[in-house]
């Protein structure tokens, strides 16, 4: 394909992409695809010879979309809201057409230089003060992975120039709540801290993490010759965005010299709005915080920014230094390639100017507000409504919900609440999550999509109060 | 920015895109740029409103492109080359523009399914038996990561479900070479190994591993007490392209039941074509594989393709199952974030899927034959020429090139090799990457980016030898 077929080809796509885009809202929200369904209508070898472009995009047509759950959908209420805006997607175009990679510095000075300049931009607008500097990463279950990392070269005053974890004596110690994020145990277990060095800290009535409970663990913990080494605090968590007191946290952090990473991935989003800094209270005495600009915020997926206030420790941690990595500009120059995984790196800052510059803060504000105010009408409604429950506190834009007709208890209730969110998702007509809290199944509404306006909110609650009607 | 205004400007950007693909090859190749001058010429704080399309486009040009270096570039000769081929952008622009994530199957079951189906067309493509099953990750770097990790695991008998490797009483060692990328030290490092577990095989006079080496290592450590866990091998390593010996390296891996990870991460494209294969001959001993189709291959970056023979055990000890993401469809289908480190995903298939059906298996073989052949014509020329020296074989498209003056040796050399390719990367002309090799610098010329004729090869060398001649 030449650049003249490139970029007749790319007028084509750009259309099909703004159609698909526009009509969005007429497709079910989640896919009905059998298992395996998809994968039958693909050819099982490749093709030797070239295929037609025109085929490729009758296929995606025909086969990949109907395939497709579709996040960018008004009436996408499930997991989190992955907002790819427009102005982020073409930010994305720009990067992939480009073409560049930030290997060192000097493989694409611009590439480094304006994710220095962005990741500072998103440091302002969320408040943070300027010790704090910032990488983009994928996504946060690789960003608390290298703050758990770092948090264990810390404590272990850096064995990995050693013998590594396995030549420590005493073992390190890793404090969270139940309700952070899979990724945590996940990071804590890939990181060779064990499971059974995972202490799950108890949380108060509201879901979140209880600072005198922590203490407690950290002083067993020592008491039998262990290392209190970590604790990830989350603001907003997976399942009801809760709010770990991060003030209380803090200091028990500070006074035990415990790592403490914030997992602020979901409502990181929120602290643009300045009301809404009150829940990360106490965010300076962190060591690492992560937040995704590519969930509310509306950066294409992937844009995940992790901060460190230690930046030099983050780069002894992750840095490599091969001669053919090596130029004469290193001393100068930031390298990120020392500041995560991966040594290959996309020119993501591009996604995340577009987005900003395009909104401006105060546009991405005013949809952030839009969302909350859909969240609190919904919360009235569902209060007001007999036989509904709203079953933890809505500090941001996820709901907790039950229907709990009289006489419906236990298992029972559970098959009742997985029943009308499975007709809900099949219904096509919004996509929700069913989700445990306290050991029983209710329902996750996550509002926030981009295209979602209160008339969509409006639709799901009469939608829902039509599938728990239309009966078990 | 709505569904019209973004079609509008989405046709824009294409136009730019295929101009600066069609006109790139008259930059210069690497940024001549100041460390911090793109940064000074942006703004230190985001903007409080909306800023015009047309700006951010302006800038684009303005500022950013004359910061990049260009690996689009027909001139590009340095690190390794990262083909975004146009086919496969717009398959990332499909990915982008559609904007759905694969956390579970049922999330967006076109997203696994499809990447399940490319996977498995590359596998065959590569000449790898039905055992392997692949997935993709953003590096190499990465996939490494998860390869250490699982053959920490495997050794441990899941020490992660009890106490860790902290809880080993002896140390699991890592095995490669000096010649081993970068990657692979960081990945035993950040998996928790110690850089004193890590073992460095002797290579032979071409920089491949010794198997009798790997076997004496083995039996030193095991004589001692310790486990030997892991050999990461390379068909192709970064510095020469050195073929690691996989027959003999995996009998020793399989009598010692040692996990063998082969890293083919730039080479694996080459197994596209069956001439190739010999170099990976013995892959089927190995555990997995990692090879990047964003590099030769053309595949735009990111999209490192990881397979193991045991998928199981790669779940086994990367899943987590909260109950938000849970589904009715688990037990039938593939969820890759058990793949990976990873939960939130890209429809990253579609970039490989647009590569390989638009070009056809016989049109990448065509391409990457070309760029053979220009390497080995490169290589004949040097060889003829007087003064210069090619310092290793040629199994692929890398060169590794000294211009050896006589009376020129050590410390003097290294100046004028550093200083002879510094003037062509300041030229404009061409980029090179200067590494070392036997402690001594010298220059590696990577052939294979796209747009890379045998007329650019030919312009390359006349431009080396006035490199060498304009003198220190």
């Amino acid at each position: 394909m030449d650049h003249e077929e490139f970029r007749r080809r790319g007028h084509q796509l750009i259309d099909w992409i703004a159609d698909y885009r526009a009509t969005v809202a007429k497709r079910p929200v989640m896919a009905r695809t059998e298992p395996g369904s998809i994968r039958a209508q693909l050819p099982s070898a490749p093709p030797a010879g070239p295929e037609p472009f025109d085929d490729i995009l009758a296929d995606l047509d025909r086969i990949i979309v109907p395939g497709l759950s579709h996040w960018q959908h008004p009436s996408f209420f499930g997991y989190f809201p992955s907002n790819g805006t427009p102005a982020s997607v073409l930010g994305d175009f720009a990067s992939t057409g480009l073409g560049v990679l930030g290997l060192a510095w000097q493989s694409s000075p611009a590439l480094t230089e304006l994710e220095e300049v962005v990741c500072d931009w998103l440091r302002q607008m969320i408040g943070l003060d300027t010790a704090w500097q910032g990488v983009i990463q994928d996504t946060a279950s690789t960003s608390t992975l290298v703050a758990l990392i770092c948090a264990r070269e810390r404590a272990s005053h850096f064995s990995l120039a050693r013998g590594g974890l396995q030549g420590e004596a005493s073992p390190f110690i890793v404090y969270t709540t139940r309700h952070s994020h899979s990724s945590v145990e996940k990071a804590a277990l890939l990181a060779g801290f064990g499971r059974e060095n995972v202490r799950v800290v108890a949380h108060d009535g509201a879901y979140a993490m209880r600072a005198d409970a922590l203490a407690e663990a950290i002083a067993a913990d020592r008491a039998r010759g262990a290392v209190p080494c970590a604790v990830v605090a989350t603001t907003g968590t997976t399942t009801t965005t809760a709010i770990d007191p991060l003030k209380a946290v803090g200091a028990v952090a500070a006074r035990e010299r415990v790592w403490l990473h914030v997992d602020a991935a979901m409502a990181g989003s929120a602290m643009v709005l300045p009301e809404c800094r009150w829940m990360w209270d106490g965010i300076e005495s962190a060591d690492s915080v992560v937040l995704n600009p590519h969930k509310w915020l509306g950066a294409a997926f992937d844009c995940s920014v992790y901060y460190v206030r230690d930046a030099a420790h983050l780069v002894r941690v992750m840095s490599t230094n091969p001669s053919y990595l090596r130029t004469a500009a290193d001393e100068a120059v930031k390298n990120y390639r020392d500041w995560g995984i991966p040594l290959g790196r996309r020119f993501r800052a591009l996604k995340l100017w577009f987005l900003i510059r395009e909104a401006g803060v105060e546009g991405l504000q005013t949809r952030l507000r839009r969302d909350l105010e859909n969240a609190q009408w919904l919360a009235r409604e569902i209060d007001a409504a007999p036989g509904w429950r709203v079953l933890a506190p809505v500090p941001l834009q996820t709901l907790c919900v039950r229907h709990e007709p009289e006489g419906l208890a236990g298992e029972a209730l559970d098959r009742h609440t997985l029943a009308w969110v499975d007709r809900m998702n099949q219904s096509g007509a919004a996509y929700l999550t069913a989700a445990t809290l306290d050991d029983r199944w209710m329902c996750r509404v996550s509002i926030g999509a981009i295209a979602t306006e209160h008339a969509h909110v409006e639709a799901l609650w009469k939608g829902m109060n039509n599938a728990v009607e239309t009966g078990d």
